[in-house]
């Protein structure tokens, strides 16, 4: 009998995510019902916000359940369908989760065109990342033309967008990234003006140093020790969309030292998740996907091969190991 | 010869502001240039954000000059004029300063209607203070119907306007004041459904009690332990507004534990500061001369008698002994 290849959570994380969190499990197949569709899936997105679903406290998203097939972004093709808006051989995204096949009732699945635009893109740049980067980007910094802009996680799935959205908008991009090799992508690929590597010994000075003219506005993905200097160089007016504080979510929670800061600077902070944004999302898709078809938006891929390499190509990318959007291609 | 008397800054605080920072001078009474009016005070304002001022730092506020006249607010009387907008005994709100007369060349000057509602009101809920409560409230915090909003310093000359307004939105509303007494006027006069002591010694299980439904709007002007508090009640989309943040000006700075938090509730954290926004003036007084005529916006004074009380009046409205507006009387 044909097997669908799956992953459970088996057990939370105490502080870091280990193999063990995940057991790997075998079920038959499943046969699509009255206006259901079997999805193959053809590549799996691992995204940050995991992390924060493996914890039973109150988040932005609700709790992974123990015992059930991780939840996540995937890409695949239609091989069944009881579901008149889709038919064998469409090529969809949707939240498959962490499996070969899933089953869908067609909520929230999307035909999507893989003709233009590869098919993982969906899941990167022209998905939830690339409109997440959208809606920080312009509908809390919005950004002019000349102010600077400052993106942490910069070559990531989301930050890699903010920066060449931010360049296309006018504005000096300053990135953040750890290590020499993002850094010279982040600048030779990207666009950024500058990137500085927040692991270097001199990190805090040389990202002082990159802002003569101070912070407008800030792209937050990671917290900790970059965020706390952003806050210290932020000009009157000053943005900042906190998207993720991948820092903090096995670590130190981040703080702000002294919220005079935005009373004296007449700044803001606001959280935001881009799922509470439907409405905004064909708008930012369909601008996402022409900036992509003309390579006006570049983009990097981590891709581990195989089903079976998802629990740790997942921990790399929390560690910060992956180099652009992780994937997992499954065939 | 006709005399002004006047308090210059002698010297700037270190810690705490004491009376002998301020230095009392007697000049001649000026007689009026070109273009210029002479005014009369008759009340000085005393606000929070001097405090500010004094120190020689980045602030939101220019620093005041050692040897030079106090600023601040003042109404008044128009004695002699050479400019056209004014005439002997317009009454007038300006920035005259710690001082018995000022000349003006008629910037920053007005005229006011002091038949409908008393002249110093133009120093309170129609003036500076009643537009930061108007501005932080409706353009930052944005009350709906049945939300619950807190205000700091709740029967300030700011706050108390704030739990007005936020009252006729149909909001509900919740105070923190100093003492028994603020309280109840803040519950009986002004209106809040609730005001919590934060002089209690069980205050933030008094504060958290009186939040059963979360917080959706915070008007901040004090910092500090209420400000955590409430941050640790903060419902999904809430808004707060910095305002001020008096508790730290002579003490430790005011943090926040958790940025995270402002991302799992996906909520905003904005400073401002009135004088930014001078466009939105006259419409913003317009609609509270309305609510102060009509007597839907209450407030409460307390006015300390001749120019020679204005440091200690100063000092006590920064320790909180004030009650409503902190004003001077002169004449």
């Amino acid at each position: 009998m044909p097997v669908n290849r799956q992953f459970v959570l088996d057990s939370r994380p105490a502080g870091h995510v280990a193999p063990s969190n995940f057991r790997l499990v075998e079920t038959p197949i499943p046969t699509p019902g009255a206006g259901q569709a079997l999805v193959r899936h053809h590549y799996l997105s691992l995204d940050p916000y995991m992390r924060g679903r493996l914890n039973d406290s109150k988040s932005y998203a609700k709790p992974q359940q123990v015992g059930a097939v991780m939840g996540g972004g995937a890409v695949g093709e239609i091989v069944a369908s009881n579901n008149p808006r889709f038919k064998p051989g469409d090529k969809v995204v949707g939240m498959g989760g962490w499996q070969e096949y899933s089953l869908s009732d067609g909520s929230g699945l999307n035909v999507v065109d893989a003709t233009r635009i590869p098919i993982q893109a969906y899941l990167g740049p022209v998905g939830m990342p690339g409109v997440t980067a959208w809606y920080g980007l312009n509908k809390i910094i919005a950004p002019k033309k000349g102010e600077t802009i400052v993106v942490s996680a910069a070559t990531g799935a989301v930050g890699s967008v903010v920066g060449q959205l931010a360049k296309i908008a006018g504005a000096k991009t300053v990135g953040i990234a750890g290590g020499p090799d993002k850094c010279a992508y982040a600048r030779e690929e990207l666009g950024y003006d500058l990137c500085v590597d927040h692991k270097s010994p001199d990190f805090v000075a040389e990202l002082k140093a990159a802002l003569p003219d101070g912070v407008d506005g800030l792209f937050e993905n990671v917290g900790g020790v970059p965020f706390a200097t952003c806050m210290s160089r932020l000009n009157t007016f000053a943005r900042i969309a906190v998207c993720g504080l991948i820092a903090s979510y096995e670590g130190a929670p981040t703080g702000l030292d002294n919220v005079g800061t935005l009373l004296i600077t007449r700044s803001k902070i606001e959280g935001f998740i881009v799922s509470d944004h439907l409405a905004l999302w064909p708008q930012a898709l369909k601008e996402l996907a022409g900036h992509v078809a003309e390579k006006r938006i570049r983009y990097r891929e981590t891709i581990a091969q195989g089903l079976e390499k998802t629990p740790e190509a997942f921990i790399d990318m929390l560690k910060g190991r992956n180099f652009g959007k992780q994937l997992v291609k499954l065939i």
